[in-house]
């Protein structure tokens, strides 16, 4: 990757489908790969594969394809899977709870190591992840001294719609540098920091239109 | 909206966000917009939003803007939120407890009324939503019969990964029309039917990059 390239963010966001399917292959002792059958597993068109590992510089041989393992490790550098990233609950209700529980399976680099929450009651749940690791909920008041002393920068936000602008002010106060939001609101922050929406209710009601509407929706291909 | 047209579908995904929008305009008794300040509010640029809107015959006048209240009662068509939508959850881990439990609060037009599971324990946990209602939990071999009695054609599914694509077949099998995938694989469907993914991993990964390649990475807009 030349850091003079800029991804656009379309690519950026395909880069974890690419870096999880290339992981399955890998597991199953798969060698090489070419652009058609990534294309036909993870349900992107060929074109967009190729056009997306060229901001990468390629990697590819045309009549040989992708060799599976290197294209790993390159994709694993890329995504930072090989550090520790550690992350913070904001909000500990039946979301936030299964998330701490879940803890993202399938990645070995991603850990929510505390949760958060405004109502003191819930300091006293015990969250054991799948890992066996008890994840400790404390008073959001506790917010900056905490995220600070174990330089957490990523924080899941699973407050109620009407404390998420508020919560977010003192996330950003507090140096957070990256937000999942999965409250519906559209949050503001500054340039400075990254927010990936996941709006699970706009997601239900786009399926629900797409089921409705089916003929008139152009094929993402 | 003239059924002829077809509707791309980066417009269709952003249609329940700018109903959202709307109804939060209206519940505070704001009756003009323009796309400026939709744009502004949402974080799409202002030419998309009235690209997307004109798909369905513009409605906005120049130097006027669009009329609150018209402009949600038709959006509220489009997405067929008067029209009550139930839904199954299939795999009642933690993940598919709290969305029973949930039930996508701030939408009247979508209501988990059961849930799946391969585990005969789960039929014994108690799930009541934010309504008040009690959501039963069937066993999965219940799956074909419980859905045709009560027409549910939309399906969450929750399951782990190993059985995501099994499910599925049975859920297609079912008549199921649309399924939103929690599951990090890419499930195999009839193009009959719909699949939204919401991959809560990709997601976290997606933004972990963000925040490292800040500099390399171009905005959405």
């Amino acid at each position: 990757m030349t850091s003079e390239n800029q991804i656009p963010r379309a690519t950026a966001q395909r880069l974890p489908i690419y870096y999880y399917y290339l992981s399955t292959l890998n597991d199953a002792g798969i060698k090489r790969i070419n652009s058609s059958e990534i294309s036909e597993a993870i349900k992107f068109d060929a074109a967009t594969v190729r056009r997306d590992f060229s901001y990468f510089g390629a990697l590819g041989k045309r009549g040989f394809g992708y060799d599976v393992s290197a294209l790993l490790s390159f994709f694993s550098k890329v995504l930072s899977q090989d550090k520790l990233n550690k992350v913070a609950v904001v909000g500990v209700g039946n979301l936030g709870q299964a998330l701490m529980k879940n803890n993202f399976s399938h990645t070995s680099n991603i850990e929510i190591v505390m949760g958060f929450d405004a109502d003191d009651d819930k300091r006293s749940i015990k969250l054991v992840n799948e890992m066996g690791k008890s994840v400790p909920v404390y008073h959001v008041k506790e917010l900056a001294e905490r995220l600070h002393a174990n330089n957490i920068t990523i924080a899941i936000l699973t407050v109620p719609e009407k404390a998420a602008q508020e919560v977010t002010d003192q996330l950003v106060a507090a140096g957070i540098k990256g937000i999942l939001n999965f409250s519906p609101i559209r949050i503001t922050v500054p340039s400075s920091v990254r927010v990936q929406n996941v709006d699970l209710t706009t997601g239900m009601q786009t399926l629900i239109y797409f089921v409705d509407n089916f003929k008139n929706i152009k094929s993402a291909k």
